[in-house]
C-alpha cells in the first residue's frame, strides 16, 4: 500500500477510474452461480473472479462480514486472505457494522484495521463516542458511521430525528478527518439535509440498485466540494448479475453499467440549475 | 444440548447453582497472568481453567467476541472449540453487539446461532425491526437488545428518551417470549422504568463490577416475578482476578463471592417494604 490516507486513496482512484462505485461482496451459498462449488475453495474462487472482472469500474470493495462469518472460522481465513489480495490494487471497507463499549470497540477496531486490514469499515453509534473513538483514532483509515440507512428498520429509530443528532456528533468528533457516514439512497429527501448537518465527509451509499434509490438527486445532494462526496456501493445486483458460467462478464458489465450511470447523473446533477 | 429454550435453561440453573452470574469472557492478551503464554493455545487453556474454576458459581459464560476476532481467524476456531465445550454443561452468551438489515442479520443470526452454536446473543438495535427480527425467529435462543448501556457514551443518544422507545419495541417484537434487553448497572435511576416498560423478560446486566453499579437496587427494580429477572455480568474482575499462577482460584473466589453478594443483596432487597 501507499502512505496515502485511505480517503486521499479514494479521491484519486475516483479520477484515475472515473468512478464512485463500491462493489459489495457478500457471498451467500444459496445464491452463487450454476458452476460455482459452495465450498470455501470455491467461495474464494468466485469472488476473485468478480474482483478481477469489476476492478477497473470500482474504487473500493465491500466485503460484509456477516456473509463470511456465517461461513465459520474458515470463511474469516478466506475474507483475511481475500482482503490482502485486494488490497494490493484497491481499497477495502469492511462492512461489519461494529459498535461497543469503549475497551471493546478498541479491540473491534484493531481486528478490522490490523488483523483483517481493512481500509475502512463500516461503524453502529447506538453506544455513542466512547464506541466510535477507538475507530477514528485510526488516521490513515476511514471510518463510517450508520446515519440513515436504507431499510425499512430506519423508521423505527433514526426518523424522525434521532439521524440528525448521529449526524452533528460524527462532525464533532472528526477531529482527524477520517469520518463518514451511511446515507441510504432510498431516503434522497434527507441527502441534502445530512450534507447540511455533516460538512464535508464521504457519504457511504448502499441502496442504489435493488433497493431502488434516485442515483441523480442523491449524487447532487451530496455533493461536498471535497472531490469525493460519496461512495455508491452496489453489491447483490452485481455479484449475482448471472447465475450461469459467465458471472465475472455479467458482473463486469453490470458494474461498467452502474458506474456510467453514476456518471451521467454526475453530469446532469451539475448540469442542472 | 437438552431440549429446554435457553430461558427455560437458565431459569433452571438460577436455581439448581442458587445465581445469577454470568462471567463474560474477555482475553487480552496484555493483561493475561504472568505464566499463560501468549498464543491461541495459551489462551485457550486459560479460558477453559476459568470455565471450570467458575462453572458452579455461573449461570452463563459470556465470551466477548471482539477479542476473539482481534486473534484473528484462529482465535475463531478458538472461540467456536470454547463454545462447543461450554455448552455442555452452561449456556453460552456469544456477546457480538451484531445488527444490520435484514439479509445480513439473517446470516449474522446464522454465524452465531448454527456456526458457533451460541444459546443467547446481544444485538444493536439502530437499524431497527428488520435488524432485530432474524434473530428472534430462533426460539429456542435468546436476544438481549441493547437497551441502555452502562458506559459513558450512552448519554449521547440513548438517554434522554431513545431508550425507552427501543424498549417498547423489543416488548412488541416479543412473539416467542425469547426477547432480554441489555441494561447497565450504571444508572439504576433507570432499571425500574425499563422493567415497567419492558414487562417480564430478562435483562443482561453488565458494569457491575469494573463499572460500580449498584447491585442491590438493580436486583430489586429488575424483579419481574418471572424467576429469572436479570443475569449479572462480570468479566474482568473474574477473568484476571489475579495475574499470578494462582489465577484460577482467585477466579473462583471472585466469581463464589459475586454469586453471594448477588444472594444477599436479593434477600435485603425482597424483604426491603
Amino acid at each position: 500500500m501507499t502512505s496515502l490516507t485511505c480517503l486521499e486513496r479514494f479521491k484519486q482512484l475516483a479520477e484515475e477510474r472515473s468512478s464512485l462505485l463500491c462493489v459489495g461482496l457478500d457471498p451467500d451459498p444459496e445464491r452463487l452461480p450454476e458452476p460455482v462449488p459452495k465450498s470455501i475453495a470455491g467461495i474464494g474462487g468466485f469472488l476473485l473472479k468478480i474482483v478481477e472482472a469489476t476492478r477497473e469500474h470500482a474504487i473500493a470493495f465491500k466485503p460484509n462480514f456477516a456473509f463470511f462469518e456465517a461461513l465459520g472460522p474458515e470463511g474469516m481465513s478466506l475474507l483475511q486472505a481475500l482482503i490482502r489480495e485486494i488490497r494490493t490494487h484497491t481499497p477495502v471497507i469492511g462492512d461489519a457494522k461494529r459498535g461497543d463499549v469503549g475497551p471493546t470497540a478498541d479491540r473491534y477496531a484493531h481486528a478490522l484495521f490490523k488483523i483483517f486490514g481493512c481500509d475502512a469499515t463500516t461503524v453502529t453509534p447506538y453506544q455513542g463516542e466512547d464506541a466510535v473513538r477507538p475507530f477514528l483514532t485510526y488516521r490513515d483509515r476511514l471510518v463510517f458511521v450508520l446515519g440513515l440507512t436504507s431499510n425499512p428498520g430506519a423508521s423505527d429509530f433514526q426518523l424522525p430525528s434521532l439521524f440528525r443528532d448521529v449526524v452533528r456528533k460524527v462532525r464533532q468528533w472528526n477531529d482527524h478527518g477520517n469520518a463518514g457516514l451511511v446515507v441510504g439512497a432510498t431516503r434522497p429527501e434527507q441527502v441534502r439535509e445530512i450534507r447540511e448537518l455533516s460538512g464535508p465527509m464521504p457519504f457511504l451509499v448502499p441502496g442504489v440498485g435493488a433497493q431502488g434509490g434516485s442515483l441523480e438527486a442523491t449524487l447532487r445532494d451530496a455533493e461536498d466540494g471535497s472531490g469525493l462526496p460519496c461512495l455508491i456501493n452496489a453489491s447483490r445486483s452485481i455479484l449475482y448479475a448471472s447465475s450461469g458460467a459467465n458471472y465475472a462478464e455479467a458482473a463486469a458489465h453490470a458494474a461498467q453499467g452502474l458506474r456510467e450511470q453514476i456518471s451521467r447523473a454526475k453530469s446532469r446533477g451539475s448540469a442542472s440549475p
